[in-house]
């Protein structure tokens, strides 16, 4: 049971992000390099991020892209439910499972689904870079503007 | 954010165990063709029930499966940690991140999980088939013995 690679990304991606000097610019291109990770799937991960609010999109030559809120603004289970595009816990559609109609595991999995967001909601993307925000700019060699 | 495949055929197999008449037999054939679904992968569930010590096997012409304990006494968060490979939460190794070694994500991660956990656990087996049992019976098509 784990995110999706979409979702380990965009948290990857902010996380990056946060560790920059406030207000500092970003791209794709950089932050796929610093991660060793396909730009494509960056790509649509960093417009979601645009979408949902959590970034800015600065166009031009000396474009790329900004954190758009304070990380002690952004909570991880409300980055998760954004990001996720499956939070019922199964599949039942592929194979289709008989049971959907009568199917009281898929309700007992809202509440435990619920239980985990709020959880990650006690986090804030400040408190995943507090005390290793450093060693994360030293690690994936982040040229800290 | 979605149990395996595997978890899911577990909890399904479970399910249909629990409502049969107490004590009564299945297999795996039987419960492949009940839900349509690849004996291959049954066959591996099913043993991992058995060592779970939720399922008997029976050897012999006339042998199967037996649930093991009382559906009241199996609770839904032990089953999920019994049959997932993944609690973590992400999957740092593929592609590998650099930042495991100062990674606080996967420390709030765990919290979530537990959370998730506990909440499946207040859930048993029993709840799952309360109140449904019969329309359990009469989607697959149960012969009930």
């Amino acid at each position: 049971m784990k995110l999706t690679t979409y979702t380990d990304y965009g948290l990857r991606t902010l996380m990056f992000m946060a560790c920059l000097s406030p207000g500092a610019r970003s791209s794709v291109v950089e932050i796929s390099n610093y991660y060793d990770i396909s730009r494509n799937h960056m790509v649509k991960v960093v417009v979601q991020l645009v979408n949902l609010g959590y970034l800015n999109s600065v166009r031009g030559r000396n474009g790329g892209i900004t954190l758009a809120k304070a990380p002690k603004d952004i909570r991880i289970g409300q980055v998760i439910r954004g990001l996720e595009n499956n939070l019922n816990g199964v599949d039942c559609e592929s194979p289709g499972c008989k049971l959907v109609p009568v199917c009281r595991l898929t309700r007992a999995l809202k509440t435990g689904m619920e239980a985990f967001l709020t959880a990650m909601d006690e986090f804030t993307l400040a408190d995943l870079v507090s005390d290793n925000a450093e060693q994360i700019i030293a690690i994936l060699k982040i040229d800290n503007r």
